[in-house]
């Protein structure tokens, strides 16, 4: 743990005290976004001491020229980076003479809550300037779910020790830059800063790309709450416009500035009408006004929460851990845009780059398929069917042909964004995560339909790319698959992966299911298909040559399957027999270490057994856990919800529960210390499978929702929802029995430790 | 073949007619060096059209920020660059108001020569400048082998068609920039730009490194070879001086500058005499003049050659192949300096950076070897040894201890300066060729001192690094390496690669064989070298274990070594059924699929054959081959020379000779299109080779000089010259007979064909 000045709390994030120090952490971790926008928690007024500025919109993206040291054949061109957007929370406050800057002031009694509950972010605090007035400052802010264009900011100061000369100097500002840059390029074009009356616009679109914006506001000004109708200064520069409002402030009257703004973007409007757009959006804002927004806010996180929201009794730090995880998918990602996805920093900073990585398909997508309505599930299977032909030509550049796909590493429009050969080209296992999420979807929500109409052409095209990929083997008398890297990125370039050499295997099993299924029920569906991807039959029996002779490297002595050929040859010293001085080893090692070492940075092996639990035994998941976790470092935010929820499944509950403390306050305790860069999005949905699908052990049995509850005993109780295929379950565990309460109208049988159960709507059931 | 333009000729490289298009590949070919300093062969007038600019003064280096895509511990924060220094040889020409330039002028007869046997460079042509002017010009520059920080350039220029006014403004210009730069700092701080009289010298020295240097220069002008008295204008700016000299010339006279100029440097005074350093030197130049100090130069090159040469009758591009390889190397390197190596592109290009790579051990020492006095040899290795606390500490970083060294990949000073974890971290069987290179050092020269004076200490710290690199296996019941790349560098992270494990072993034993050896005869240097690095003897009982117990892998099918574990896995499809459009393959393909294929770039397991060759048979050699030679690509510069000298001594001359044409002109007929870039300046120590120990069989077997001559059919006949243990020998091959005629006093046993051979000096032998 790097930190600990978060007030524990069942529903906000709260700190307490002004410390410069911990402004980055802070800003990340009271970040506000609505699916659309987002922005790191940084201050209205100016601050001049440490800062990471940042306001996001999905979507909006720049493909910023790549930086290698040697270049590689198949290397992109270039990197799709997150892009910091114009500036609209800005609010110059001027007092006395004096600008506002807390890095220049005396605080106290500064909170500053994030309340998780209704969705918005504020601050309080006393200020002694340098000029020694003494203020009081309240704001609020919040980015509405409803206008999900529109933010809204509430900014009080009451003067304390004496009237005070006050000005309010709320900014548009479009010369901004990006922390994450290869080449300090400029991303913005500005086209035109703009106002009428007291409205602001400034258009501007990304280099390259072109998404055009319109960054817009409009304020309000009150004296106890009471509305001034006051004059206002208009500067402008080649980057910016503010209006200046000005006020002499009577000893403890509140001079209060409502701002709102945001972002029109041709992601939404024709480009020709941002202006327009967002000057009826300000209208409505300014309609509608600041408190009554904020209400409509708070409606829509209810209506959120009633559905997401997990529950742990008799542990606030991890009620507040589970909480933070999953505000911060729904701050992300809300499923509203199939061109939208979840990036591994949502709107919270830059680092990494692109937005959509094989996190979505291994651990984010359960979630959102178990808290909302299953067509946001369906528009993240959609978002890779999109970019199917842009995956076809990033195979051909990598010399497969006959419409094989190898879906991006990382991407933001489906083009590839990453460079480094031994993830790039190698780490192709991805590709099966994603072959993986089409059949969870089909598998939880029961709606086969996505696979006719979509889903089959992606799953031949991956097949494709394993016949291919694959590669007879002589010696071995079976199909290898030469030079990858698995999902524990800690090996490269080995020989046959078993994860991926099984997920292969997997992909074409079940694309070869799929054809005869479509080919079967949805004839129309499969004559297109043929037709578009000339699939024929000679090929089909070469996959399944493939799949049916897959190589999968064992050791008998172990009675395990080996991560990769040589894995043995290794010197297999466990973690717990490492010094504690050498880890984390991504920190204390160089690489080539790392990589001869039998050390594994999140479940591989595991990550197998994870997917396809069904396949194996109780005893073989032992058998390898028992393996291969000694040698895992977890130095993944992604490793120990998989190892948390087997744990659990193995009935080894302390070793479960210590795995989810990992997990679920990784952000919050800043455990590696990085917190400043921005959240860990993707893997907060892996908090949520470790409580669902490991303590609460749900499944899906033969379209029948399992579940085989275990609590902590840290824990008085916990519960959750699930939304399994438009029935709502809710289920309550504590530590002397587990509750089902089902909503609607019809009835829902499900499995609990393997025995059918009927529950009624509004009808606790008891176990 | 990518050019012909360059004509046949035994003594020099001819281009005739003046083509812009080859104005950078001539650049490169016409490259003139001392060892000392070197330069691209640029025009000395301006020329406004594509020119690479490169002067290079020996062991001047800047520390170059890294540039990676994705950082990995262990990485070095700098990169070595070889750096381009102010120019001396500019002389602004202007005729008639017009400056003279090549890329705007009508340019007739051109006709440039590097004339190999006395080392210099002419240009001659007529031009038609846009004002109707018609001159005739001829140039001569040379850098001299006596002076070696002096350079000389006779410019001479003839009105064709009417008197003309012309003007010579000689220059000095420190504002010059790398091509090769990571992220365009500048490199060079100019101190001071000062002159005496008609003397002028620049002051300037590299940021960071602190390299200090003196550019200087002074001119003479004539007309037809009467010394003239010209007044002149000094001209200066911030990082120039130049001084006018003004004309009317009437048609057909001539008007020439004769110019000297140079650098002295703090490698050989002290940074504050440089300018009083430069003053003499060009004090001394004057005084001697242009022609004699290029009768000392045609004198110079004629004792080099009357060593160094080889003559090939019946094939003048043979011949003049062959001539450019040595002549290049002489450029380069004279080992003088102990502090000085033989940079992958000598004076004649940027890339790649730094000045010593394994190619120095593996190909160059050998060269020098023979056609020198052996303390030049003995220069190399100090270069190392110099280095040792560096390569301690590089490995130290590595995660090392107890004195293990790893030299670095990539080096300037010692320093580690190549950022690719493949590479850096991983090709790591450069070790092993430093030391070789000690015992090849000893096996040629005799001399056993070096080893206890340094090469001990050296081999020590290798066999450390080897012992603490090595790991049990205990599956496979022996030591293995694991993550490494070999020679071949199509292949990384791989595991235990033969050649690697070979010469680790061979690394370990000779150690020991040498501290024995150390121990019994060198008392004084044993102690102090076991007080120096703390050898103790189980230390040296645990280096036994690994080189005893290593393992290597071992194909009973085929009985070969394998190049690494799972070799066989791949798709053993040879180059000759690869279609030829996918060659070479590192333009094609992409990096993985290199990688997952067969395919060798250069020797690997035959490299290993090569160095040791007494361990195996010639039926083992021959089983090796013609396993691994046809799954060779050769597209390293490097690989065609051992696997010619493989096929001669095989006997498959044909073989031999094809491999002996893709390396003697690889960069006159431009085999791989970037000769623009630069020479391949080690590689052509391998050509050598590839005549002295291919085709002539040369080998040092028990102290004796041993030949088994063989002559390719396409040849009349070849002859070259060794210096073994200072005796000299000259060895003629012809198609009938071969014959040894021995210089000095002494005689030489000799084995020719295994038959001992007794040769007295002055009395050929024949054979």
């Amino acid at each position: 743990m790097n930190q600990d000045y978060i007030k524990p709390d069942n529903w906000s994030i709260i700190e307490e005290g002004f410390d410069t120090k911990n402004v980055k952490a802070s800003e990340s971790l009271f970040s506000i976004g609505n699916g659309a926008m987002g922005q790191r928690a940084n201050f209205e007024e100016h601050y001049s001491g440490p800062t990471f500025q940042g306001s996001y919109i999905a979507g909006v993206y720049y493909p910023d020229k790549t930086r290698v040291g040697w270049w590689k054949n198949g290397y992109p061109q270039y990197f799709a980076k997150v892009l910091n957007a114009p500036n609209w929370i800005g609010i110059n406050v001027n007092i006395n003479g004096e600008a506002l800057d807390l890095f220049k002031c005396t605080v106290k009694n500064y909170r500053r809550e994030l309340n998780m509950q209704e969705g918005w972010l504020s601050r309080s605090f006393e200020a002694t300037l340098q000029n020694n007035t003494e203020i009081k400052i309240e704001t609020k802010r919040f980015l509405s779910l409803d206008i999900d264009e529109l933010g809204a900011i509430k900014y009080s100061i009451t003067p304390i020790n004496g009237a005070a000369k006050i000005s309010f100097e709320p900014y548009l500002d479009a010369g901004i830059t990006n922390e994450d840059s290869n080449w300090d390029d400029a991303f913005w074009n500005i086209t035109s800063i703009s106002r009428d009356q007291d409205r602001a616009y400034i258009e501007a679109h990304t280099m390259k790309t072109n998404f055009h914006t319109c960054t817009f506001m409009q304020s309000r000004c009150y004296l106890n709450d009471k509305q001034l109708n006051l004059p206002f200064e208009a500067l402008k520069t080649e980057s910016k416009i503010s209006f200046k409002y000005f006020m002499n402030v009577p000893k403890g009257q509140t001079f209060t500035i409502q701002k709102f703004g945001g972002y029109t973007v041709d992601r939404n409007h024709d480009k020709s009408e941002l202006i327009l757009e967002a000057q009826s959006t300000l209208h409505n804002a300014v309609e509608i006004g600041f408190n009554s927004l904020l209400e409509c806010q708070k409606q829509a996180w209810a209506e959120i929460w009633d559905m997401a929201d997990i529950t742990i009794k008799g542990d606030v730090k991890a009620q507040q851990g589970i909480r933070f995880n999953i505000f911060q998918l729904n701050q992300t990602y809300l499923g509203t845009d199939a061109r939208l996805n979840i990036g591994p920093k949502g709107f919270t900073g830059e680092k990494y780059g692109g937005s959509t990585y094989w996190d979505t398909e291994a651990y984010c997508i359960p979630f959102y398929m178990a808290t909302k309505n299953q067509k946001v599930a369906r528009k993240l299977l959609e978002y890779r069917y999109q970019h199917l032909d842009k995956a076809i030509e990033n195979a051909e550049k990598l010399g497969f042909s006959n419409g094989a796909a190898l879906f991006p590493m990382v991407t933001m429009n489906g083009e590839e964004c990453h460079n480094e050969w031994e993830i790039t080209f190698e780490e192709i296992h991805r590709n099966g995560a994603i072959a993986f999420a089409i059949f969870n979807y089909y598998r939880f929500t029961g709606d086969y339909s996505y696979i006719p109409e979509k889903g089959l052409e992606v799953l031949i095209a991956i097949a494709r790319f394993w016949h291919q990929r694959a590669t007879f083997s002589e010696s071995q008398n079976g199909y290898v698959i030469l030079g990858v890297t698995g999902p524990n990125e800690y090996e490269n370039n080995v020989n046959n992966n078993w994860y991926t050499n099984y997920l292969a295997q997997w992909c074409i099993n079940f694309a070869i299911e799929a054809i005869d299924k479509v080919k079967a029920e949805y004839n129309a569906d499969y004559d297109r298909i043929i037709n578009k991807t000339k699939l024929f039959n000679p090929e089909i029996e070469n996959w399944k040559a493939v799949a049916n002779n897959m190589y999968f490297p064992y050791s008998e002595k172990h009675r395990v399957y080996l991560q990769q050929d040589g894995f043995l040859d290794k010197e297999l010293i466990t973690v717990a027999d490492l010094e504690k001085a050498q880890r984390p080893i991504n920190q204390k090692w160089s690489w080539d270490r790392i990589l001869r070492s039998p050390y594994i940075k999140q479940a591989d092996v595991l990550q197998g057994f994870y997917f396809f639990e069904d396949h194996f035994g109780s005893d073989e998941l032992e058998r390898h856990f028992d393996f291969y976790e000694p040698y895992t470092v977890h130095e993944s935010s992604l490793s120990p919800c998989v190892h948390s929820i087997q744990a659990a499944k193995l009935d080894r509950m302390d070793q479960a529960y210590q795995f989810y403390l990992r997990t679920s306050r990784l952000d919050l305790d800043d455990y590696n210390n990085e917190v400043h860069e921005g959240l860990h999005i993707t893997s907060m949905a892996g908090t949520w499978m470790s409580i669902v699908e490991g303590f609460g052990g749900m499944r899906v049995k033969n379209n029948t929702l399992s579940f085989d509850p275990k609590i902590p005993e840290q824990w008085d109780a916990y519960s959750f929802k699930v939304n399994f295929r438009n029935q709502i379950l809710k289920v309550l565990v504590s530590q002397n029995e587990t509750n089902f309460e089902l909503e609607g109208k019809s009835d829902l049988q499900i499995l609990v430790k393997d025995k059918l159960i009927q529950i009624s709507p509004n009808n606790t059931v008891k176990i």
